[in-house]
C-alpha cells in the first residue's frame, strides 16, 4: 500500500481558498493573500487576520460582525462563480462527473466555456494530472471564465480556445466531451473526430425541442447507450422539531443527455459454432 | 501552463477496466487480463480478443452474440458493484462528492465500508495523491469491500479497518468524513475528534426518524451549516418521436445530510470601532 | 339554510357498492345483491352476510379468511375498473375535476370513453342533475365502458355514442370537454362547436411530441389561458417508527393540458375617457 | 335513461359567479349583480356590462383595458379565496375529494374552517343534496369563512360551528371527516364518535413530526388502511417552440393522510370448514 499523505492542514494558509460565511449565510470566497482585504456589507476583514487561524473559526469584521472561516466545497465555489451566463447547478454537475468517467488524470473537452462554472468542476475533478480544453465563441465569456479559473488557481489545468467549434476541435481521442450550448445537434461530426471511440459524450438542454433534435442527431451519427434524465433536488428545513421540505424549489435546470459514440461492427463476425 | 498529458489511449490494454454491454443492455465489468475469459449468458469472450481493440468496438461471443467494448464510468462501476448491503446510488454519490469537497489529494474517512460502493467513489475521486480510511464492523462486509476495491485496482488508495467506531477513528484532521450507518447521531464526538475543524461531515439516512436524531445531535455537538436534501432522478425514454419520462422510477434512496463542525468563538472579538 | 340531510346510513344495504379488502390488501368492489356471491382466492363471501352489517366490519369468507367491509371512494373504484386501455389515475382525475369546473349539475363531453375510468369520475362528480356525453370509436371499448358504468349504477347519468368525433359532437354549449385520445390537436374545431365559449377544455398526453402539436393547435384555434402541468404522487410507508417514502413510484402518467376557447373582441371597445 | 339537462347557458346571468382575467393574468372573482361595479387597478367594470354577454367574451374597463369574462373553476375560486390562514392547494383538494368519497349527497365534517378554502371545495362537491359541518375555534376565522362561502352562494350547504372540537362534534355517522389543524392526533376519539364505521378520515400536515404523532395515534385508535402521500405539481411553459418546465415550483404543501376507522372483529368467526 502507498503511504497515506500527511495530515491535512488544519489552519488557513496564504494561497488557500477560503469561504467566509456571515450571519445571513451570505457566502464570500477569497484566495488568502498577505495584506489582502475582504470588503463586505458587514465590514472589512483583513486576510492577515485569517492566515494561520484554524478552519472552522469564528472571526469578526472591523465593525464586530461575526463570520465563519471555512474551506469551500466545489459546490460552494460553483454557486459563487461570477457569471455572465446561466451556470450548471451542483446537482447536475455531480451526476455529470460520475456518469462521464471524469476523474483524476482524464482529458476532457467542453464547449462553450460560458462563465467557467463547469470548467471549474472539470478542472477540479481531473486533478493536476488531467487537463481540460475549453472552447468558447464569445470573447467576453472566455475572458470571464479565464479570470474565474485563475482566481481559483485552477487555470494551469485548462486550455481555453476562442473558437467557433463548427471549425472542429484540435484534440484527438479525449476521454469525455461536454457540450453546453443551444444547438449541440449541429456539432456531432466534430464531436466524433475528437472524442475517442466509446468515449463519454454529454450535454444539457433546457427545452424538449432541443432535446428532440439532439436525440435524432445522435441516432444519425451512430451514438449508442443514449440516456436522458433530469435531477430534482429538494431541500428540507433542518429543524428537528419541525422537519419538513422547504416551501419552494427549483423546478427545472435542464435535461441531461449522455451517449457514447460506437464504431461499426468489425467486418467478419465469428460464425455461430 | 503545464504540458497537457499525451493523448489518451484509444485502445483497450491489459490491466484496463472494461465494460461489456450485451444486446439486452446487461452490463459486465472486467479487468482485462491476458488469457482471461468472461462467461456470460450469451457466450464466452476471451480477454485476448479485447486487448488491443479500439474502445467503442463491437465484439462477439463464441456463439456470435454482439457486445460493445467500453470504458466504464464511475456510475457504471457503482451500479455493478457486488453487494451484501444496500449501496449508494450515483445520483447521491455525485452530489456528495461536489458538496463535501472530495477531489484529488483529499484525505477522507468513511464508516461503514458496506460493500465498498462509496469507498470506490471516494478512492476514485481522491486520486493517487489522496487517501480513504474505511471503517467497518462486520468482517464479511469488510472482506467484500476489500475485494471489490482490489478488483478495480483502487485498493492502494484505501486503508480498511475492522473496528467499532464507538472506539474512535485513528486519523486526525481529515478533510471529510461520511457516515453510512443507521445511527450516525451516536458518533458525533468521534467525528469531531477526527474531522478537521470546519471540515465536511456527511451522512445518508433512509427514515425521517433517524434524520431527527441526527439533526438534534448535530446541534448539540456544535455543527453548523446543516443542510438536508433529497435527490430525485427521473429517466426519459430516449426516443425522439415519443419523448416522455419512463413509467416508473426510484422514489427514495435516502435523505442526505451535510454539516460542518465549528469551533467556539475566539476569546476577544474586536470592539466595534 | 336548507335542512341538512338525515344521518347517512351506517350499515350496508342491498344495492350499495361495497369494497371488500382482504389480508393482502387485495380489493374487491361489488354491488350488494340479495343472494349474490363474491368468489375470491381466499374463499367465498355471501352478499347476504354483508347486507345489514355495519360498514367497517370485519367479515369472514367460508374458509375463515378475514375481509373488511367498506364503502369505496371514487379512487378505490377507479383503481379497480376493468380495463382494456390505460386508464387515468386518481391523482390526475382529482386535479382535472377541480380545474375544469366539474361538479354537481354540469354537462360534460368526453372522448374517447376508453374503459370508462374517467367517465365514472365525471358521472360521479356531476351528480344526478348533471350529465356526461361519452364518445368512443371502438365498439369493444364502448361496450366495456357501458358495462363498467352500469355495474356502478352510474349509467343513467351517461349517454354513450359510438362515433368518430371527426364527424363532430351532437351537443352544444357544454360546460367542459375532455379529450383522452392520441391526437386531440386534430379535433379542436369540433371542440369549439360543442364547448360553450369560455368553457373548460382539457386533455392528457403521454409524450412531449403530442403535447407540442396540441399546444400549437390551441394557439391556432384561439384557445387562451393554456396551462400544462404534471402531477407526481409519492407514497410513504405509514410506519411511525420508520417513516420514509416507499422505494418506487410511478414516474409519469401524462401531461395535463387545460385551455379555454375565447371569442373575438367585441366590435367597438369603449374609448379611453 | 334520465333526460339530459337542457343546454347550459352560454351567457353570463345575474347571480352567476364570474371570473375576470386582465392582461397580466390578474384574476377577479365576482358575483354578477345588477348595478354592481368591479374596481381594478386597470379601471372599473360595470356588472351590467357583463350580464347577458357570452362567456369567453373580451370586455373593457372604463379606461379601455381588456378583460376576459369566464366562468371560474373550483381551482380558480380556491386560489382567489380571501384568507387569514394558509389554505389548501387545488392539487391536494382534488386528491382529497376522490380519495375520501366526497361527492354529491355526502355529509362531511371538517375542522377547522380556517379561511373556508376546503369548506368551499367540500360544499361545491357535495352539491345541493349534501351538507358540510365546519368547526372552528377562532371567531375571526369563522366569520371570514362564512363570508367567503356566502359570497360564493354556497353557504346554504354549510353549517358553521364555533367550537373547540375537544368537546366533540354534534353529528353522527357522517361519511367523511377532515382535520386541517396542527394536532389531529389529539382528536381521534371525537372523530370515531362522529365518523361512521369504515368512513373516510383525512388530514394534512406540514411537518414529519406531526405526521409521526398522527400515525401513532391512528394505530392506537384502531384506524386501518392508513395511507400517507405527497403530491408534487410542476407546471410547464406552454410555448410549443420552447417547451420546458417552469423555473421554480412549490416544493411542499403538506403530507396527506387517509385512514378508515374499523370495528372490532365480530365475536365468533366462522370456523374453517
Amino acid at each position: 500500500m502507498s503511504t497515506p499523505p500527511p495530515d491535512s492542514t488544519a489552519v488557513a494558509r496564504a494561497g488557500d481558498l477560503a469561504l467566509l460565511v456571515g450571519l445571513s449565510h451570505k457566502h464570500h470566497i477569497i484566495r488568502l493573500t498577505p495584506g489582502g482585504q475582504l470588503q463586505t456589507h458587514r465590514g472589512v476583514i483583513e486576510h492577515d487576520q485569517l492566515i494561520g487561524r484554524p478552519w472552522g473559526s469564528k472571526v469578526f469584521s472591523h465593525i464586530g460582525r461575526p463570520f465563519h472561516l471555512l474551506e469551500p466545497s466545489l459546490a460552494n465555489i460553483l454557486l459563487e462563480t461570477r457569471r455572465r451566463t446561466q451556470i450548471l447547478y451542483p446537482k447536475d454537475i455531480g451526476f455529470i462527473l460520475v456518469s462521464m468517467g471524469i476523474g483524476p488524470g482524464k482529458r476532457v473537452v467542453e464547449a462553450g466555456s460560458g462563465s467557467g462554472g463547469l470548467t471549474t468542476a472539470l478542472a477540479y475533478a481531473v486533478g493536476p494530472q488531467g487537463h481540460v480544453f475549453s472552447y468558447e465563441i464569445h470573447p467576453d465569456n472566455l475572458e470571464l471564465a479565464r479570470q474565474n479559473l485563475a482566481a481559483l488557481g485552477l487555470d494551469e489545468r485548462v486550455t481555453f480556445k476562442l473558437r467557433d467549434i463548427r471549425a472542429g476541435f484540435d484534440e484527438r481521442h479525449v476521454d469525455a466531451l461536454f457540450l453546453d450550448l443551444p444547438n449541440p445537434a449541429d456539432y456531432l461530426p466534430q464531436v466524433r473526430n475528437t472524442l475517442k471511440p466509446g468515449g463519454f459524450f454529454g450535454s444539457i438542454l433546457p427545452t424538449t425541442n432541443q432535446l428532440y433534435q439532439l436525440l435524432a442527431a445522435l441516432r444519425e451519427h451512430n451514438f449508442a447507450f443514449v440516456e436522458v434524465c433530469e435531477i430534482m433536488l429538494r431541500y428540507y428545513r433542518a429543524d428537528p422539531r419541525r422537519l419538513r421540505p422547504v416551501d419552494r424549489m427549483v423546478a427545472h435546470t435542464g435535461y441531461l443527455i449522455f451517449a457514447r459514440p460506437i464504431t461499426d461492427p468489425p467486418p467478419d463476425p465469428p460464425r455461430k459454432r
